[in-house]
């Protein structure tokens, strides 16, 4: 993984000239940015780690080195981004630990409890708000908890049922249960670098969602090391036995525990999958047709409707040039669709199962008004499914603030939340000074509503990035809070969402969550200012 | 509702003479016993109410008179039973509190709190886990909250949710929204008397909840007073933002607030409900086919296996007779299938969804070995849904011990779990000198496992049924846990289960617990001897 960015070092997604043309012509000059060379990168020195510490995983398990600092200095949101990028890092772990069971996990946690050390769970490192960066708080060290050994995997083909270690990455854990013919099926944009622990820490929501589940769905038992000992729940998930614990483990995202288990529902892998595209008049009546699909029980396994504008941006930055662009838009004219919305629904299973479903969700899209575009959108989008974090790097090269957020609401309150959360984010860009492009798509649905998941791009602010971006992303919270969506659908809470959990949760809801969070991490240690406490 | 048993006073399920002549050739002789008129039936004198208590609700919505207090003075558990048939009722609420609104409740929460008295919210009174039972504690007094007057139905047509007093049982719930053309499609055996309000308190689970879902599953969104204040979540459920606040408040019995609002979601009221019996060649096949049907995503909305005994016995009970009984016997041996399990499969909706369903999950069941017996077990079956409570009284009266437990597993370990509860329960009622009739069926059933529920019934033991009971149901408690297991499928924690909720979530995860209720109810009034604390 980049230290600066997304992904393989060695992989680009370069922007053809056309998409640049265009952002310069929507939005101005941008002034483009050099990313430092890792040599001139300063962190600051490392804290003394109390031998309790490093004898609780044996010495060979505690890595001090810059380089591995540095990639673990935080996750991959903006501000994370822009920090890393500017080669002055301000925080970062004072070791890395590497646990290879959940026994070493509960001896760091002791004794980084008795020695006051803040502990910092890092999977993937593939945050985006702000969940693993490395605050100290009162603590005298903090470390990085690194998981990455802890990879077992383990079937249980009877009740299609796997056992994961919380390090495995979503490429190693799908690679392990291919071998079984099985699949987990939970894709988010993240996959490839994502772990299991990190799925369940954050309440994770794949592309497939609809069809799979929410990681949360998934999950039928879990363990988690605490410093007040371990919990884990039983084998069953189905149980009206009291509150559910599982439910205060999944969410927890490193602020109770370290999640050391998870046994999670696979299935066996889909023979077939088949996306399409197609153009729904405009957002509110694709918005309409996805929500006849979800309460009909029609809903296809992938959906995604992108509104006006994510569609007339994604089609030009696809590089759809000359010939082949214009006589796509001169077939949606031809069919009254231009200045429709991209709509991308895809089916996985059996050819039977796909062939039969995909029959009636068609026939509800096409009485929505929906046109089929047939599989080649569909097949472009499932392509690029992973891209996305690339192309942010490369934007930030070009100088480009860019950034994406997402909420969900109910149906009934599903347009109120868009039309705020847009207007929120157009007016903060414009306040500062850099107006951008806001574009929005609807990517989970539920027969009971909707996420909306937003992504803007604007010049950025050279020598005031965090600032701008905080300026944004407060006023886009605020609309969400003032509409009464969540304020995040899938990315967690972190420490960017952290000052908004007592909107979400209430006051007394919040103080029951820091009661539990005191029983569980009485020292506090436990990945501090996320989720119930904040900085900044 | 009956003072000593279930439902409607005027209604009996009266046992037929082959059915009686069975139990006395199964179990020997048992002492029929009488029901006391309701004047002989002492209760404490009740202690005296704070002032504070009646001026939050109004002294018009405070009762006090016996027979109001003898209805709440338990639910309906075996020992509940036992005890108001004694007529020596040993505890009773001191008053009976009847809010009309949110507003009240916290009121009432609030004047209990600084008062010191116990509160234990009252919705159907159909427990069967002793979850209403009227403990004071260390507190001056203990109040009934009944809740029957917060019944007000809002439909959110949009997003297919329905807000939902918690008084409401479960008729007048499907009949407002009946009026709507939409249903709950929550039906558990208490369906006729038990509250919305109850269902989200225990995390109860329908007949039907395959199709509709778990109640757990339908909250869309849950309002709770706690003595610290109120927690409401958000509209959507559809949220990374942390620990979900709202399977915390769900299952939370009544321990840690009042349920005061409930929004769930509804669907459009099915037009086509198809309900079949089959016979599979034994229990082991029968849940095999099951197993297919969920990974499949094949399950039909109702699936019901009973075991050979279970089978046997209700074919007996059911009062098939001569003719008629001795023809379904030879049709049964024809087809190889005698000492098979019964199977009661249900599908519900449009009527071309249920046939396709259906025809699918026929093809599985055929394949799985199983013989169609056509419509007419599904309806008797349908028929006398509600009906096994009514029975539960005939039995008492005819001097038997009858009581029902449930438990669930992974499909891995479902058979150990039967056999060692099985096995529990039959060496427990032979050591007591009571052997008796151990019937189970699997009636909840999941891809990754499913639901054991047993009945059992055997000759009383006058004068010691209470402690005849709890040898019996600590075997099975015990075979539960040490396998495993679920102590509770659908039937929640309560009293009676209270003493293995540290093996169901562990120790740390039981400090946990108790430290939410520390958090949201200092005093420990909030129905004090369950879930999280025992008496006993």
């Amino acid at each position: 993984m980049k230290w600066w960015g997304w992904g393989d070092p060695e992989k680009r997604n370069e922007l053809g000239e056309t998409a640049r043309e265009m952002l310069r012509s929507e939005l101005g000059a941008a002034e483009p940015t050099e990313v430092p060379p890792i040599e001139s990168v300063s962190l600051p020195a490392p804290r003394e780690l109390p031998n309790a510490v490093s004898q609780a995983v044996g010495p060979e398990a505690v890595v001090v080195a810059d380089a591995d600092r540095l990639l673990r200095a935080g996750g991959k949101s903006y501000p994370d981004l822009v920090r890393a990028r500017s080669g002055a890092v301000e925080a970062a772990p004072d070791a890395v630990v590497l646990p290879s069971e959940a026994e070493e996990v509960a001896s760091v946690l002791q004794a980084c409890a008795v020695e006051g050390v803040a502990v910092v769970p890092f999977g993937g490192g593939t945050s985006v708000v702000g969940g693993v960066d490395p605050f100290v708080g009162s603590h005298r060290a903090v470390i990085a908890l690194d998981l990455s050994r802890m990879n077992a995997c383990e079937v249980d083909r009877t009740s299609l049922i796997a056992r994961l270690g919380p390090g495995l990455r979503g490429p190693q854990a799908e690679a392990a249960l291919a071998a079984e013919g099985l699949t987990l099926g939970h894709f988010p944009q993240s996959f490839e670098y994502a772990t299991i622990g990190g799925f369940a820490a954050t309440r994770s929501a794949g592309q497939a969602s609809a069809g799979y589940g929410r990681f949360d769905d998934l999950v039928s038992s879990i363990e988690m090391a605490t410093p007040s000992g371990p919990i884990r729940t039983l084998e069953t998930r189905h149980t009206a036995a009291g509150p559910a614990l599982r439910e205060l483990i999944v969410g927890s995202e490193g602020t109770l525990g370290v999640i050391t288990d998870v046994s999670v529902r696979v299935r066996t892998v889909p023979v077939t999958k088949r996306y399409e595209g197609w153009i729904a008049e405009d957002f509110e009546a694709g918005a309409e047709v996805i929500r006849t699909l979800a309460q009909d029980g029609a809903l296809p396994d992938v959906t995604r409707l992108s509104d006006p504008e994510e569609t007339r941006i994604s089609l030009a930055m696809a590089g759809m040039e000359g010939l082949q662009r214009s006589a796509f838009e001169t077939y949606l004219r031809l069919r009254k669709r231009a200045g429709g919305c991209m709509l991308i629904t895809g089916w996985e299973g059996t050819a039977e199962d796909v062939e039969r479903r995909r029959s009636i969700s068609a026939r509800i899209l096409r009485n929505g008004g929906a046109v089929s575009l047939g599989q080649a959108p569909g097949k472009a989008w499932a392509h690029g499914r992973y891209e996305g974090p690339y192309l942010r790097d490369e934007l930030m090269s070009l100088g480009y603030f860019v950034e994406t957020l997402e909420t969900s609401h109910t149906w009934a309150r599903y347009h109120e939340l868009y039309d705020a959360v847009r207007s929120g984010l157009r007016g903060a860009l414009e306040a500062a000074g850099t107006p951008g492009i806001v574009m929005c798509h609807l990517s989970h649905a539920y027969a009971d509503g909707a996420s909306l998941y937003y992504t803007f791009i604007a010049p950025s602010v050279p020598g005031s990035e965090i600032e701008h971006w905080r300026a944004v992303k407060t006023a886009a919270c605020e609309a969400i809070v003032a509409t009464g969506g969540t304020i995040t659908h899938h990315h967690a809470v972190g420490r960017d969402h952290a000052p908004y959990m007592q909107a979400e949760v209430g006051e007394v809801g919040l103080s029951a969550l820091r009661a539990l969070k005191e029983e569980l991490d009485p020292g506090g240690i436990m990945n501090p200012g996320k989720l119930l406490t904040s900085v900044d």
